[in-house]
Parts: structure tokens; C-alpha cells; sequence
């Protein structure tokens, strides 16, 4: 089933210790759409400037997602500039222009009222939440934040989170979320501000979901399974060069929701999947600058990555004798 | 089968977030023996002082562990106190008194002299070599190191890398050996000075082993097995509280290489479980202050956390609806 998701489609100039980027495609639904696709058709809810041309929409198009929800609007698209040279891991912003994002107010056209998988990248919660009221038949409803949102909108945060049912964050901002420094015991915390399940990204390590008590419980329609045990953790994949970093998370995230919305059924498998499918896509992200990598993958070369995830955290193997 | 084990037997003062504890039994050999004696048995090389009473001595017997190589110095053990009150991921060393250990030359027991494992903990390499040396029987050598050996007496270390099987490092050291930020591509490297394989381990994320080309291959006598993918990731159990760090990463690997030595062979499987052995063991060191967790463990407990540790990890479920 589709996914819509609200989020930045921009532009980004990217350093890294490779080389730089002006100026190309990105944003949090752009990679998210992106990877996502690969899985299941996407609406995108977003607003983009002038300097959106035939060339970027056609990234959109070549991937079969849906764009009614994208509005123009008169000036530039959100800029952001930075850089990887200090540490792969965190990026240092060097301008953010928010442009026509500043007053971004987002408008769901009617063909996405049916939305039944609700993705909230990481924007302004009172955005957010206004979103997800907009479409009230989401039945599962996934959101990302930051540091920024945590340390100075908490409160507006805190009423977007009530209305969640998964938040995926990094281990700074669970940290900064909870006030708590154990990874175990800030999931426990957040998991009572409202989602059912936290995904923690941990970059070169992997990722790790926390399910809270009542997410496979009775009360979900598109659940039918007993109990799992509350922790569930995917590796990265080891990779010899990271390109560029930029929209890791974003496509860890598309891949992890693509792949629930592909399903039949929210069931325990399907999440453990679903990390195993975020891992995958975050790991083609970092391949090359930007959207390149993700803008021509296969299943094929997406299947075999999976497998290869699967071989180096399984104790049986396929290539142990037989 | 038998693991020797050469390293250090200490007294510890420590201080974490939950408490302190003076002068309780520590050293690397003392966390491996008692980690790995859960799986096989162990022969300590060490030297302790005067201060080293039948008490601490009794915690060694419990577990029947064999001291025929434990010298008796004039003067006093090795000493060493820190904390962990700025972060449980890095000791702050307050105090270290070597005392007998400064004069420390192993000698290895007639009884030993049939080792076919070794482990070489934490010491100067100089030593490590000269162990190795002296038990030229040795199948499977596994050894430890620390950043003051790589970094001031790198070309003993060296020397020393040149006779290993496995090298057992963690993140930074494997950075800092190798000079390569790149995880893998610092495996690659640290693959090409000796070690057949390499286990990084990355505390709270778990450890990752990487295998070398001639690992399971046909002039390793134990051996019978065909390939395998050249990395393996195990995690750690996410615990609500660490209450002292210490020794974690010799318990990983008393579980890792005791598990080894307990198998009638060494295949990729056998590899691949002796990591979450590894860790299952530094899960429970954690958990107390010094050795106390370690001391009275049953196999029952370890295996229903390898269980857990399964079950964390693993796209199947025991809990999945059959």
C-alpha cells in the first residue's frame, strides 16, 4: 500500500573527504521517497521553489512517485550546505536556507486522503501533527525528529509524539529525548511518550527497535501475532569507502517503512525484516553523492544485500556444509 | 581442551556512577580464566605478591582452575585504580602501581607444555612472544592488546601480531594499528600483519570478527570447511545498568576462546557462536562489580542469554507462530 510522506525536498552542497556536490537533489522525502520505492508507490507532501526544474522531477517520476502533493511555490527550494571532513558521523552545517520552506504549510490533495501508512520525516512537529490530523485513516503512522525539535519545541514534540506509532532517532537524540545515557533504559522512557516502537540508529552499527508492550497487541488491526521479545537490533553493512553520509537515516527509513507497507500484515517478522530492509537501504545511500545510488538500484542487487545481512549475523549460514 | 592463558592477576579500586569497590581481585587473566572456565578448563601464567591471600586464591579453585603457573613474588601485586564517572565506555586510570608484574618473566610449567590453546592477554609483547615461543605445541594462539603497546613499542608488537591466529581489539586500537578510520579497511590491513582473523569489539554494539583468506582453509589442522563470508557481527545484550565496565572485554573473550577450545573443531559455525559466547560473557561481567558475577554462574544462565542474544538477532523467532 502507498506511503505518503511530508518531509524537505532541497538542495544540497556536500563535502566529504572524496570530493563535493553542488547544489544536487535532497531533502529527508526525497531520500525517503527514493529508497521507499523500491517497496511500494509514494506520495510525496512537500514544497519546492522556483529552481525545482524538469531535471529534478524526473528523479521523482523515473521512480513512479507521486508528486500531486508537491506545491511550488515563488522563490528558491530549502539549501543546505556542509561538510563530512571532520568525522563521517555527524555533519558540520555550513548555511541552511530555508527559503520557501519557512512558510511551508502542507496541503494533502484528495487522491492521498485514503493514506493508510503515514511517514512524517523530520520537520517541525506542529507540522507534523497537523499532518497526521489531516489524514486520520493513516492506521500506522512513522516520524522522525532532531536535536533541534528536542532541545527547543519539546512540548510540540511531545503532542506529535502522542500520535505516533514508530519513531526512528540516533542514539544522541534518544539520548537528549530521554535524559537518559542507557540505551535500554532511554527506550523504556520514550516508549511511554507515545510510540509503540522506537528504531535506534546507531550509523556504522546498525540499528536496534525497541517494541513496546502493546504493538503486536489486539488493539492493531493489522496485527494477528503473540508476543515478541521487545528487542530486536540489525547490523550495518561494512562498507570499504563511504562516498557521502548525507540521507543515511532518510533512506534507512524508507527502506524500513517501504517494506512494512509492502506487507500483508504488521506482524514481528515483518519488522525484524523491515530493520534488516532499513539497513539495506542506508548502506546504498552512502555508496555515492547524493541520491545517485539510490536512484537505480533492483531488487535483485537490493535482495542480495539482504542476504548478505542476514549471512553476517546468523549463526547458520548458507554456506556452512550441508 | 585446555586454554593457557598469560596476563595479569591484580587488585583493582574502581569507581562507576553505582558505587565503588577497593582493592577487589581484577587483571585480564583473571576475568579470561574465570570467563572461559565455564567452558574448558584453564591454566593461569602469572605473578602475584604477598598480598595475595588464600581468599583470592579460593576464587580461582572454585572454578578449578589450574595455578601451577601462578608465581609468588616478594612485594605486592599489580594495582590499578580508575573510574568511570565521565563515561562507562572509557576508564579514567587513576593509580597504576605494576610492583611485581614490573619484573614479570612467565614460565611456563612442565604440565603446561601440551597447550594447544593459547591466549595472550594484555601485556607487553615482548612477553606474549616469548609465551608463544615457549609452547611451540600451540594450534590456535589468540592475543589481546592495548594502545600503549601499539603506540610505544609498536615494532615488538609487531613481531608478536606475526604469530597470532586471532587478534582480539577494540575499535580504537583497531583505528589506531591500523591508521585507517575505515573499519574494514582496517581489518584488510591488520589481516595482513599476522592474525588470520580479527575480532573488533565495539562495546555496547557488540563486536565483529573478520576473516582472513587462509582462516578455514586447508593447512589449518583443525580445520575442514569451506569458505565463509569474511565478517561476522554478534551484539551485545542491551542491560538496564552497567555497574562496572571492568574486565568486559577479557570476560569477551574468556567466553569467545573458551568456547573455541570446548569444540571438537574449529569451523565458521563454531566461530560464529564462540562470538556470542563472547558476548554473552561480557554481558554478565558488567553486571556486577569486579569478578563477582562471574563467580557463580551456570551454564543454564549462559545459554538462555546465547538464547537471547538469538533471539535479538534473527530474522526467525522461536516466538514466531508456527
Amino acid at each position: 500500500m502507498s506511503i505518503t510522506v511530508v518531509g524537505s525536498v532541497a538542495f544540497d552542497s556536500i563535502t566529504t573527504p572524496v570530493g563535493s556536490r553542488e547544489r544536487c537533489l535532497g531533502g529527508a522525502a526525497t531520500y525517503f521517497s527514493l529508497a521507499a520505492s523500491y517497496f511500494t508507490p509514494i506520495r510525496v507532501v512537500a514544497v519546492v521553489g522556483e529552481d525545482f526544474t524538469a531535471a529534478e522531477e524526473s528523479v521523482f517520476r523515473a521512480r513512479s512517485i507521486d508528486l500531486a502533493g508537491l506545491e511550488r511555490a515563488p522563490g528558491k527550494s530549502f539549501f543546505w550546505a556542509g561538510n563530512y571532513l571532520q568525522s563521517l558521523s555527524e555533519a558540520k552545517t555550513e548555511q541552511t536556507d530555508l527559503n520557501v520552506f519557512a512558510d511551508f504549510n502542507p496541503q494533502i490533495p484528495t487522491s492521498y486522503q485514503d493514506t493508510q501508512f503515514l511517514f512524517l520525516a523530520n520537520i517541525d512537529p506542529v507540522l507534523q501533527l497537523r499532518v497526521r490530523q489531516a489524514l486520520p485513516g493513516a492506521q500506522l503512522v512513522c516520524g522522525d525528529t532532531m536535536n533541534y525539535w528536542i532541545h527547543d519545541h519539546r512540548d510540540a514534540l511531545l503532542r506529535t509524539l502522542a500520535h505516533l506509532d514508530v519513531l526512528l532517532i540516533n542514539d544522541t537524540e534518544a539520548r537528549l529525548l530521554s535524559g537518559e545515557a542507557n540505551p535500554l533504559r532511554a527506550a523504556k522512557k520514550i516508549l511511554t511518550l507515545g510510540p509503540r516502537a522506537l528504531v535506534v540508529k546507531h550509523g556504522e552499527y546498525g540499528a536496534t527497535a525497541y517494541l513496546g508492550p502493546d504493538l503486536f497487541g489486539s488493539d492493531l488491526p493489522y496485527s494477528a501475532e503473540a508476543t515478541v521479545p521487545p528487542v530486536f537490533r540489525a547490523p550495518a553493512l561494512p562498507l570499504d569507502t563511504v562516498v557521502d553520509p548525507t540521507g543515511a537515516g532518510d533512506s534507512f527509513a524508507g527502506g524500513f517503512f517501504g517494506y512494512i507497507a509492502s506487507q500483508p500484515a504488521f506482524t514481528p517478522a515483518v519488522l525484524r525484516r523491515a530493520l534488516f530492509y532499513g539497513s539495506v537501504m542506508g548502506s546504498f545511500a552512502v555508496e555515492r553523492f547524493g541520491t545517485e545510488r539510490l536512484q537505480h538500484l533492483t531488487r535483485a542487487e537490493i535482495d542480495a544485500r539482504f542476504a548478505a545481512l542476514r549471512q553476517i549475523t546468523h549463526l547458520d549460514s548458507a554456506s556452512d556444509p550441508k
